[in-house]
């Protein structure tokens, strides 16, 4: 034992005994030489629970899959040089998705920097403004101030990765060899002194009794409607509900907002905006004077597209992150106040709701597109990508999450997801919104949430597919429903499409894949169905089995795009009167 | 046709013709929307050659493998988010590799930036300290002085990444829907006027004569050694053969160098190194006055050990790029000018060479390990991971190419790849050397050098496995032969070898997988072999299959550590003369 290991051990033990006091029960693991002091110190706590995962990238999903779904710092840790590179899609997400991730780097001590030292990059601020915060820290000590200072920034991290808005730090670890920690006995059990940690007490922002007063009355015998993007927020969708009580006003709620499978349907709640909100022309007597808009801004296009050509009315945005995530550049209030908060005070202060019929006219337009769908998704008798959607909303059990991939399959579900009595936790990515790390996200998420799906397309699945080994290696339960278009089936819906020239090369992009040998390389049960009833049968089939399973719909990206383009327009045409 | 359309056209097109001028043959393009324009531009360019790679990560890495295996600048192309993301890891490698990458993002224009748009992460400066230049273009406009502006930064990119030291350069674009190019007719057909572009001139560094005198003084009639690194510059091979010769010195040779397999064998070039400075005390006779390194720092570590160790030794570092890759922080002399001109001047300089019996003490030991090695390869009756080195370098064919993965594969070849009289091409990812990407890097050198070899271990595989797709997309002819010892081979050789606890967890790391399935999904040819001929057999049978080809050898960790053990204790006892 060399006085060198001794203080390694007791320092960098410090600093993970109290990010685990401070709330991190899972660390993500990429092995490596370099980070072998924190990995095995982090193996040998005694409450931490850790996985290993080989590709960093999936790593980071897998993290950010964990936190997303249960809220908590997660820890990542990997080597120095380029793994530490490969981290970075997660972070980009995470800081727009507002996850904590507690990013741990090993890095060389400055003596091999910039010196040409094998598995040695430039990792100071390596992540750049991805992350909140990046600390380089020193080499490890154990002399009572430098005990306190690893503590000290175990705490901080965690602080700073959990206060609103949350997101990733990064710190960076200099480790010097030789790189073995010593465990016998376990540094988390010899402690001389009682540790003791920092106690971190969240807060959350409220406005002044004033300016409540001053917001309900723009609210009062308005005619609004809320908006709700991707809020994962639990705690609000009761209170959303009360609020549009209140007010007699329609909820356009994102299939992300919760509202549509909260545990209860709801009148208040609009689920087919989307479709509806295209029709132009027939939108008269649907034009707000007020909006409050909470959470992201929701997935649809055509109502980005409403919200941007109202002139008149006045935009609330709730954001208690002060992410200013408005892309439409339309806010004329902006609040960042707790959202539950400001709802308690505000449903105290408003007095009169909207004028009647207003909510009536919403609704009745909603009840038209949803008839259309329901009528359309009844008679169904092939399975097209609306099919899958809905057969899967009816399928899923009481309590499931459902992880949602970028680009078409989350567009399908605003379209074909409509309110169900039953709580599903609806996950995606949607900071930045990739069509990477969605399989990762999804396996980490199933840690949390059971039973998991996960509804995804060809290409974001082929592009995540390295993350299923976690699934293999810890007999994770998750259905992957898969729909294979054979490539990019958004490019179908956008100008390019009517383009034939390279389109197939650029935007296609077939890979043609036969994803049953993925699934054999990584123990999955794997079914392909053509019929409705058999996805009927192999999701039930999948409830039954523990493990990984893949469900794979092969579809036609044309076929897809007329079958939207025909929905819209019964709904375009109901609502014309015809 | 909108004003818009055409001045994106122009702009962009001009930007594309400019950098295919300035040299760039080859453009890597992952698909995505906001990217449209510049990806149907280059499609469209009527010389320029695109490779389209759905995973952002794998097609940094296959453009990293086509530019450092052809020394041209390759293009790398993606959409605006994650998506740029994924370049990190291939962006730190080709920084320190000093490999000339064009990075080009497509991004949100600023009124879509910070304000909560889809798929808009800050790629300001998204690469950090791992380019050597960014730039954020400005939107496109077709007036004059905006035509030579988008020219002006195409040249200047393509001048900024070929300038020693090479490495990436990264311009973000800015692009306003609607995002299609117009392409009929032709933007590069229709120049009204004859375009004008930048001729780059390269320059190199040279020494006064007054230097090279000095230093030829510190040469003459002195113990010295030369030392090559990772150099890839075929035109050095004859001139340090040439510079040992008139210096009557030893060349320790990195199979990185070149020197090992340059087309001839030589007395000067010594490859066994590795296994016999280990033997410190057997190392009187060869303390050296003077070294003369090139290249990067050789892989050896029994080499880094021993030079690290020498306290009265002048060390020149020639490293024309500046990049003081010295990790023993022993240089006395730090020289950047340019290889070939100064060992041409050295040549003219130097007047004596080593006093007798220095060289012949150094090949006499390098003979002792060679006997050994040969011996023990000669009397191998089973495959271990040495034994497939020895069988590997048998069978290429003259004029292959062998990319060489990290972590064991590398280490494999410096002990086990003797001189050859064939030409074969060396190359491997050592300027981070991370395990990640090295299947895409391979690919990419595949265009350029045929036949192409891969020898990589199992978790590397698995890492970069997403890239294999591109063999399959464009019939790519990559011979791999994958040695699996079902884990982290390279942590047996490390301390934590010797604590049990954790270590299968933490560092062997087991994926238990069947990579026969992996060869069906991406359609490659599959053996697995057991024995020294079979292995002998699937290579002749691989080298008349044009396509993917597959060789995988099960080895244990643990008896690849042991043989190792025992072939530097068999040297060690002949060089005691035991």
């Amino acid at each position: 034992m060399t006085e060198h290991q001794k203080q390694m051990t007791d320092y960098l033990a410090a600093f993970v005994e109290e990010i685990v006091q401070a709330g991190v029960k899972e660390a993500v693991i990429s092995p490596g030489s370099r980070s072998t002091p924190l990995a095995l110190l982090m193996e040998e706590h005694p409450t931490l629970k850790t996985f290993i995962d080989v590709d960093e990238r999936s790593a980071g999903f897998f993290a950010l899959g964990i936190s997303k779904n249960s809220k908590r710092p997660v820890v990542l840790l990997c080597t120095s040089g380029t793994a530490a590179a490969n981290f970075l899609p997660a972070i980009a997400e995470a800081n727009l998705a507002q996850v904590p991730l507690i990013v741990l780097t090993a890095d060389r001590p400055h003596e091999l920097r910039q010196v040409g030292a094998p598995q040695a990059i430039d990792q100071l601020h390596l992540y750049g403004s991805h992350v909140k915060d990046f600390t380089d820290m020193a080499l490890p000590e154990n002399n009572p101030e430098m005990l306190r200072y690893a503590k000290w920034h175990g705490s901080r991290a965690v602080d700073i990765a959990m206060k609103t808005p949350r997101g990733p730090v990064h710190i960076n670890f200099p480790l010097r060899e030789p790189l073995m920690p010593l465990l016998d006995p376990s540094p988390y059990t010899i402690s001389d002194t009682p540790r003791r940690h920092v106690h971190i007490y969240y807060t959350h922002e409220v406005l002044e009794e004033r300016a409540v007063k001053r917001m309900a009355e723009q609210l009062n015998n308005k005619k609004g409607v809320i908006v709700v993007g991707s809020l994962d927020k639990k705690e609000l969708e009761p209170a959303l509900i009360s609020l549009a009580e209140k007010l007699q006003w329609p909820i356009l709620a994102d299939p992300l907002s919760g509202l549509r499978s909260y545990g209860d349907t709801d009148d208040f709640v609009l689920d087919q905006y989307d479709a509806f909100l295209k029709n132009t022309e027939q939108l008269g007597q649907l034009e707000p004077e007020v909006i409050v808009r909470f959470g992201s801004m929701p997935v649809s296009k055509p109502l980005k597209n409403w919200m941007e050509a109202l002139t008149n009315t006045r935009l609330f945005v709730v954001d208690p992150g002060a992410a200013w995530r408005d892309p439409i550049k339309a806010v004329t209030d902006m609040i960042h106040c707790d959202e539950r908060f400001l709802i308690e005070a505000l449903l105290k202060e408003i007095a009169e709701s909207a004028p009647e019929a207003w909510l009536a006219d919403w609704q009745q337009t909603n009840s038209i597109a949803s008839e259309v769908v329901r009528e359309v998704m009844e008679n169904a008798t092939s399975l097209d990508e609306g099919k899958v959607v809905d057969v899967l909303r009816t399928a899923l059990p009481d309590h499931a999450g459902l992880f949602i991939g970028n680009s078409m399959a989350i567009r399908d579900v605003d379209t074909y997801f409509a309110q169900t009595k039953k709580k599903i936790k609806m996950l995606a990515n949607r900071g930045a919104n990739g069509i990477d790390g969605v399989v990762s996200a999804a396996l980490g998420a199933s840690t949390v949430t059971q039973p998991m799906y996960l509804l995804i397309g060809d290409l974001s699945f082929y592009h995540g597919m390295n993350g299923l080994l976690m699934a293999k290696k810890y007999q994770l339960n998750l259905t992957i429903v898969l729909i294979n278009n054979d490539g990019g089936g958004i490019f179908s819906f956008l100008p390019q499409n009517d383009h034939p020239k390279y389109f197939e090369t650029l935007f296609g992009t077939s890979t043609d894949l036969d994803f049953t040998h993925a699934a054999k390389l990584y123990g999955a049960d794997y079914q392909q169905v053509t019929e409705i009833d058999a996805l009927k049968d192999a999701l039930d089939q999948a409830a039954y089995h523990k493990g990984l399973d893949i469900i794979e719909i092969k579809t036609s990206r044309q076929a897809n795009k007329t079958n939207h383009l025909e929905l819209w327009e019964q709904i375009a045409g109901k609502m014309a009167g015809e």
